[in-house]
């Protein structure tokens, strides 16, 4: 956990020190982020985030116990799963949204690196996840994003690759799995 | 920093990643919570949040250089200091509104402990800091914070007895300083 047992919560009354238990862990918002855009296998979390792989694992493990992920099992054999985010889950896109946007902005006069609409009309999302257009919330299943100006390196694995053009959040990866 | 330095941000294209390289540090959100609640003084702080003064003077010098908070001295003789939000600081409101509105769900059905509302027509906001009401964002100047109903426990430090009634946030606590 990340803040220590030692900390007492009740005493804090505050639902953002509750929040950070389970999300405020290193690596733990980029893996949700991830599983937003719709990857699901443990190598595709791996390749895209660089992140070591008994990290990754220890991760996937707490998510799924904390229930913002869910474990299936998609093949027999060899059995292999994927993590499917849970409502629970997918309610942390405003945190994920208004935290990119905040970070877009540094530093000042950065361009974005990856833009967010939403789907039906395709007007970008205003800066509480709204679509401005359409005036109502917008939930992750309708969002699309789309690489922003600031997008220039062009990222070598098969995640990387597919973001590279307009997809829709919660749509799974259709990747060749090498193993 | 968060992440570690071996990170490779760039690689990521993602400013949430960026957001993390700035706030996602043990405490440093909670520390930012408490100034956008009000809270300025070193020993205001440490008392609200029961943080080790090591670790809480580490957090307010890296916010004050990654230009979160301000500081200014209040006083000459001896020469003490407050700190205050920034624009930039403030910015993150969005942020701790949708992590706290998150966090207020776990476990489900927990009542909230604490309320924010437009205090300009006291419509609770939504899930991005926003009035529904007035279909506007709410600069956190213009947010009251109200004791929810799940609030039970009687904090025992100033800043957390003053949180017990409605107040502006960014308002100044009006608190005699012991020292």
């Amino acid at each position: 956990m990340a803040l220590g047992k030692d900390y007492d919560y009740a005493a804090q009354e505050c639902s953002i020190a509750r929040a950070l238990e389970i999300i405020g862990e290193r690596w733990t918002l980029l893996v949700m982020r991830d599983a937003l855009y719709g990857v699901r296998r443990f190598n595709h979390f791996a390749e895209h985030l660089r992140i070591p792989r008994a990290v990754l694992a220890a991760r996937l493990r707490s998510l799924t116990e904390a229930g913002l992920l869910e474990k299936h099992r998609y093949q027999r054999t060899p059995p292999r799963h994927e993590y499917l985010p849970t409502e629970r889950g997918r309610d942390l896109w405003p945190v994920l949204r208004s935290l990119g946007l905040w970070g877009r902005a540094c530093p000042p006069g950065t361009q974005p690196l990856r833009t967010f609409h939403h789907a039906r009309c395709g007007t970008e999302l205003g800066s509480y996840g709204e679509c401005p257009h359409c005036a109502t919330a917008v939930p992750p299943c309708e969002v699309e994003t789309r690489p922003g100006p600031g997008a220039v390196s062009a990222p070598g694995d098969p995640v990387g690759r597919a973001l590279r053009a307009p997809r829709l959040l919660l749509q799974p990866f259709e990747i060749e799995d090498p193993m």
